[in-house]
């Protein structure tokens, strides 16, 4: 049995707190040395890529207790039941099953009767059948036209990782002709999103896809009913372009105003969706169930890496303790996700949900408040464009901003051009290893307005290229690096109570009880 | 005379730190007292915005103090100095004129005999006249067809203010008549960013504007160079599509390889340049040069009122205190930027450059480090889209993030949907004001699992519509903000040699001039 326990409870805890500047990153980066770190700093991820540690404040006596951390706050076991269906979301009392789309990685998983992988697959299986038959034209719309546009209609989860997802592989699918569909995105309930993007399609030709587990999300209800009468609008019969991606229980899923419904559950949670319908509907569609599956089987392997015990084998759990190293010894808030691709630039987004909304929480999985900072801060942005913004602070400002840079040798889209003796390609990736050096060593200067104090780590994820099955990788990696990150803090990365408060308030404005200073803010906008 | 010193040798310094902790916001804004904080705590913005402050950590004797330390560094004073043409960007030894190309605040600015009112206002005529020749199809491409795409090519400052502006005013434009073309924008060296912009667009009836002040930005030359490729292969002649934006002195200035040349100089720096012509061709071209007027009208406004130095008259003035005293008094290292406005939706990202690249230092104005935390980390995505993502870690996470929201009463696109009783505009409103007291004044709950603290502080600017007019009272109300901060710290917020050193490895790694780690990493990408 797994023990879950109060990070500052092991004995592991105040030994990595004693390690606290302990390496000079400036020194142990320089001349051969450093060198040295980058080839054996590094571990074998799926799917072809590397994560490479060599530029984080790390050494062989940190990488022993974090090891030591890793077995004594049981990492991996902890990992194994809930890969087993343990009820690991103690909060809402659930199994955490967003894995279980991708492989099945221990026993079977049974719930009510029903064998959960053989239910996701069954979903997988249908949208995969359903795009197939809109790509071949035997689902169409009225007139018997082919349907060209998917809109996805949901908001957080539903919305951010599948849209990071289509955006990484566009350039990809329009290379290799996997493009099926276009894909657009509604979320917010603001009426100007929905407006853009409906004067922007042929609403008559695209399907759209309400999200929503409930079947109550505000935005999205919101959403489906302006979609609704811009398909009436159009002349066409709003029951023929909608499709629903919610739970059987929901009142969306046996009703008539929707062309098919596809099946979630409540032990996939909204930023681990993906993989789950909320994924395959609208993927399957743009790219083909193919790709989608290609996605599945590239984090399946990841997931599968992530069992590994040994730190120095399992990128994920060591990207994990690095991480709980530089927030809790080294009282960093921020980490910076830097993808050195045009294609990954929504992943921050959908990262900085995975993560703050998993382990932004200050009570652990008993509901007892802990004493030690949990989540980081996560932001980024696409390399080369941050370096030209943002990268100032990081490299000069008062504060220290760990990183996490992504890049690979090949691009997407097949063209390049040749300026000054490289390719564009070239320079992005000579780019940001020149960054990664930057920041570790820094630079002196006369004049200390250019000087670089150095020391500022990060370690790079780099791959061959951002295809299908790398990016499933991709996506698993930081989804267990999120979940080991959680087990040390003890803290329920899978619920979200800070999110009902506002909900609550907000109704109460619209219903018009309140009073005080709700009340005054109210008037402001004159509700 | 102006006297520059550091923030810590101020008397008002002490007296601000010590105020730490006074304030209970859960107390202060519960009941009918915090209605009047609501009431009290407000300041009209130009253009009928209003920044309402009742929801942060101050009272009035906070402001007294916050009032002192604006009295004692003299910061409206050195405001003055600025627009009069002094050298306020120390680093480089520049004037800092953006403001001037709104309006003229004080003296005439003369520099190597030019008016630089005069010559700022010449090339706003000059792209004006340009736009409006390309709007009535005398310019044309060289069968004699309009230009319906503009294509912005740059990076940074060049990239992302304009493309924030252009964003916030597309709806609007379409709206109320005034999208005259579309603007597409090419930024990252990634070859995929210009590959995925020219597939999407007509390039033969396209206008591309190269955006670089000394001709010589890698990225925007590498695209450039891209595009005339993609042109000579769409069988038109480049010369005939492509416009430059640049100093007088850069090699593109004179080149016969443009149709036509706008002009910059060094004394508006990159994130401070949407109101020069790396604003004005652009948005010009996509919305008719009275739109760009209007934005510097909205703007010339907030310049007027940054004047005054009576700090609860002064939006930008307080607002800028305000987060020094949340930075160095209270500790807090980010601010999360939070439009109610989906039309906002990469604002946050322009104000990440404007904030992180400006005040991201640790040096003085005189090259000397200081001992005070200067300029914060700054990350934000539109609501109610981020309510679904990282708020659980800004109601429940272990650190306190203040917050800055924008939220205006009208929507822009003219299109909306009644709900259970209220329009998504309304909705959306009744979220943000929500969002202020559910961070505020939190919530009891007997599992500590739902309940919320609450003492997250914020501030909201509130406005009618999100116009060309209040869009650049805006813009400026940041930029003067981050300017009055930089006073207050005593550090450049006009240059950024942080940026240099990757730069200069980065040409390393590409030249194969490099040894140790560096060496070792460009390896791995098989540079």
């Amino acid at each position: 049995m797994v023990s879950w326990k109060n990070f500052d409870t092991l004995a592991s805890y105040n030994k990595l707190m004693a390690l606290k500047g302990r390496i000079n990153l400036v020194e142990v980066m320089s001349g051969e040395n450093g060198a040295k770190r980058v080839a054996k700093y590094n571990v074998p991820m799926a799917c072809g890529l590397k994560y490479n540690y060599a530029a984080k404040l790390v050494d062989d006596e940190v990488l022993s207790v974090l090891q030591e951390l890793a077995d004594e706050a049981q990492l991996t076991e902890k990992y194994r039941e809930l890969y087993n269906g343990a009820v690991i979301n103690t909060g809402e009392k659930r199994l955490v099953l967003h894995q279980l789309c991708r492989s099945q990685l221990g026993e079977d998983v049974m719930h009510n009767g029903v064998n959960k992988r053989e239910f996701y697959v069954s979903q997988q299986k249908k949208a995969a059948d359903f795009a197939n038959k809109v790509h071949a034209g035997e689902i169409t719309n009225d007139k018997g036209e082919t349907f060209t546009t998917v809109v996805q209609i949901g908001i957080g989860g539903s919305d951010l990782g599948p849209r990071a997802l289509y955006l990484a592989l566009e350039n990809w699918a329009k290379q290799n002709g996997k493009q099926k569909m276009e894909a657009r995105f509604i979320s917010n309930v603001d009426p100007d999103d929905a407006a853009a993007v409906l004067k922007s399609i042929d609403v008559s030709r695209a399907l759209f896809i309400v999200v929503s587990k409930s079947g109550t999300t505000l935005e999205t209800l919101t959403n489906e009913s302006f979609v609704r009468d811009a398909l009436k609008n159009a002349g066409v019969d709003p029951s023929k372009h909608m499709l629903a991606v919610t739970s059987e229980t929901s009142p969306l899923a046996k009703s008539a105003d929707f062309l098919e419904a596809f099946f979630m559950d409540d032990f996939i949670g909204g930023r681990y969706s993906s993989s789950s319908c909320v994924g395959s509907v609208v993927l399957s569609l743009a790219f083909g169930p193919e790709v989608f599956a290609a996605i599945m089987d590239g984090a399946a392997e990841s997931d599968k890496l992530a069992k590994d015990p040994d730190i120095k084998k399992n990128a994920a759990l060591l990207d994990a303790l690095i991480g709980v190293y530089e927030r809790n010894a080294l009282g960093y808030l921020c980490t910076a996700v830097l993808p050195y691709s045009q294609a990954l630039n929504r992943f921050p987004a959908h990262l900085q949900q995975l993560d703050m909304e998993s382990n932004g929480k200050s009570v652990n999985r008993f509901g007892e408040p802990v004493n030690y900072s949990t989540g980081p801060v996560i932001f980024g942005e696409p390399g080369t464009n941050g370096q030209h913004s943002f990268y100032q602070l990081l490299h000069q400002g008062t504060d220290i901003v760990p990183m996490q840079f992504v890049g690979f040798k090949e691009n997407q889209a097949g063209m390049d051009v040749v300026i000054q003796g490289s390719t564009s390609q070239k320079k992005l990736c000579a780019n940001v290893v020149a960054q990664i050096m930057a920041f570790a060593c820094g630079k002196d200067d006369e004049n200390p307005n250019k000087a670089f104090a150095g020391g500022r780590p990060s370690s790079i994820i780099a791959g061959e290229q951002l295809t299908p099955y790398s990016l499933g990788a991709l996506l698993a990696h930081f989804e267990n690096k999120v979940m080991f990150q959680g087990f040390i803090w003890n803290v329920n990365s899978f619920d979200q109570e800070g999110v009902q408060l506002g909900k609550l308030l907000a109704k109460r404005v619209l219903a018009h009880d309140t009073d005080g200073a709700l009340k005054a803010y109210a008037e402001m906008f004159e509700i």
